[in-house]
């Protein structure tokens, strides 16, 4: 690598020496002894995480630095920024092995950090809570039919939802990553490297450092019910039952209401279960991953669309998974074995009820140590029409249900053009 | 940079003779003299642009590689996943400086390389085009109430809504980039390095690749009725009437419903206004750019939130932009100068009606030189109560509206704890 072609000298990577001064010791104790994580540009102070804040938004960030309309040396004023609830700690929290993909002190930095951000060292929150109110058009049309009933503290007449919700970046912790998927830790730190088109020389070039900041999105939990109640009754000891989704981004359902998937209505199904079961005494969480198009992206998604509907014997199930390997490579490339991280952050150990018929994400919860005692699947009548095809592939895969198999290549649907 | 710590010689970045294969001419007159785009490990045969397909997705497809459930060397195949409706080519497409931020060449590298394809050059769609039907619950609501009328053809009897929707990826040509932002190209390219945490060296060391694929979120754009009607009509040379929205991802309302912004209300607001003016002979456009938060991201949000509720006088119009500039250096990192890019590239010259009050925005697609006939604003029964600190702080900022201006320091809202 020559530095020549450069208009003045430039720092193209830090030095071990830099991270003398905060050691990141996962899975320690307390935040102090676990240390701050700190992102950012090669010459920050203390620097001690490969990547960056706000993974790719850092982009965005950049060209407001190049355009002149952010000072690089902002030093975030986080006063009245804390959480509104208090979250944790809980056991995972302090076992490495348990939580690889998050920090789950990172909704804290302000009060842990408070003397090392007043000296200036730019340590930033990489998780956020807030509470909201939610408006759903579904809510206000099954309150009208009966099957949501408001109680004034949960679900109010208006039709709006009380919750708790946090926002999550990716912190991984690449030794644990490497772990998780069994395989070797520079090897993955590698193919991290070459496989993103050379993005950050670190991984390779500094083994030293073993916190990374993806830029790949985030996670937001919606919780419904008091988040106290996720943790164990202090005299009796009894933990709320947990209504749980772990939902993975579609944007084309989510938001636009595409008729091809149920992403959508299983999403608000398990709104609607939260809300019902938090008013019973329990507690509802609601996991959203940015993870589009199982994680290949919405051009994957619409190209395979494209060749789904084209292919001889047009959209028929038992082609489902087929079209997105020949596009992609591979079938998926959310792994799920990630996403418990997030339920373990918030203290779950056992689901009551778990919205999902994915056995991927059923295997992970598990794997992970979490009793699930009822898998809830999505109703027929909540399937759009053109939606079947890939229900039925998912159900022939293995995914949860108590309906009986329909015929794959007789699972087909109206043809668009 | 030392490469002793790596198990074995690792390729840290590549070298200028990798391109002299296929150079990219930005702005040639169709896509063969332009040239493809390659991006991948940075031994990729013929690569000639810095970043990686799919974003920051291709974190996700590196742990596939890692783990085993991916071929590295994998190439698509492309059989069948060819556009659903032809778009462009459009004059926009051969001025190097009016598209910077996409390739406009970049739906149909299945057609126009299909000899490179066949050769093994792994050349990947940067867009996708299908159909699709959307079923949004507040279009059943307004057919029910009367305000929307099924025709059949593209609002069905079910409620459901034809579209043609392109899913595009961001392609970066970086001179036009800092062209467009009048900063010079070098010190863009190393403020993007630095300010990313070392993110992709070449930026700096490879001062010939002018083309990157950023890890930011791409864009998806929904067109609502026939897209031929975005050409000149062939006799009179007439062009549809455009209604269009341009909107930024706001994931707590646009999906969840969150009742502090008017996010959701106003994109509905849009389809709605597509379909009518669809209906009438026009053509309906709604551009959907993932940039969370302002491109601040969700945590940032959700910081915010938490600093204007609790802030002295409570959460009031007069502070609204001020909250987020003390936590994140930075009012706004969306840059509308490189939205109207996807309006270029569907031909877009004029707009019959543009759904938002946005005043960046606006003065972007002028600047662009797309001519405005009518700004929509959201009416008053569209927005949540505890909105209209957002909606007032806004107008007071400029944003387009035809009501009187309210006290910024009187327009507060309801405190949740």
């Amino acid at each position: 690598m020559t530095q020549q072609s450069s208009p003045r000298r430039v720092r193209l990577t830090s030095h071990a020496s830099t991270t003398a001064r905060f050691p990141v010791r996962w899975g320690a104790s307390d935040p102090v002894a676990r240390g701050p994580v700190i992102a950012g540009p090669p010459d920050t102070p203390g620097r001690n995480a490969i990547g960056a804040h706000h993974g790719g938004l850092s982009v965005y960030r950049a060209v407001a630095v190049a355009a002149g309309g952010l000072d690089a040396a902002h030093v975030p004023d986080l006063t009245d920024t804390a959480p509104t609830d208090v979250l944790g700690p809980f056991p995972g929290w302090t076992d490495p092995g348990a939580l690889v993909a998050l920090d789950p002190w990172g909704a804290t930095v302000a009060a842990d950090f408070e003397d090392l951000l007043a000296e200036g060292v730019r340590i930033q929150p990489t998780i956020a809570v807030t509470r909201s109110r939610l408006r759903l058009p579904e809510a206000e049309v099954a309150i009208a039919l009966g099957t949501l009933e408001p109680d004034g503290d949960i679900l109010m007449e208006d039709g709006s939802i009380a919750v708790t919700k946090a926002a999550i970046e990716p912190v991984w912790h690449l030794p644990g990553i490497a772990d998780r998927f069994g395989v070797d830790v520079h090897a993955l730190r590698r193919v991290l490297f070459e496989q993103t088109g050379g993005m950050f020389p670190e991984l390779v070039t500094r083994p030293d450092l073993d916190v990374f900041l993806p830029p790949v999105g985030g996670t937001t939990v919606y919780i419904i019910g008091d988040p106290a109640r996720l943790r164990p009754d202090v005299e009796t000891g009894a933990k709320a039952a947990v209504t749980a989704r772990v939902h993975d981004e579609c944007n084309g359902s989510d938001v636009f209401g595409s008729d091809i998937c149920t992403c959508r209505p299983y999403l608000i199904q398990a709104v609607h279960g939260c809300v019902r079961d938090a008013q019973a005494g329990g507690i509802g969480v609601v996991a959203y991953f940015r993870k589009e198009g199982r994680a290949l992206g919405e051009v994957t998604k619409f190209l395979v669309y494209n060749a789904r509907k084209r292919q001889v014997g047009g959209d028929i199930a038992a082609e489902y998974f087929n079209r997105t390997e020949c596009v992609a490579g591979v079938q998926d490339a959310r792994f799920q074995q990630l996403m418990p991280d997030v339920l373990v952050w918030l203290g779950i150990d056992r689901i009551a009820r778990l919205i999902s018929m994915s056995s991927e994400k059923y295997d992970a919860i598990t794997g992970a140590g979490i009793t699930v005692d009822e898998r809830v699947e999505i109703p027929p009548e909540s399937i759009p029409a053109d939606a079947w095809v890939e229900i039925e592939a998912k159900r022939a895969a293995g995914y949860y249900s108590s309906r009986e198999q329909a015929d794959l290549s007789r699972t087909g649907r109206r043809m668009d053009p």
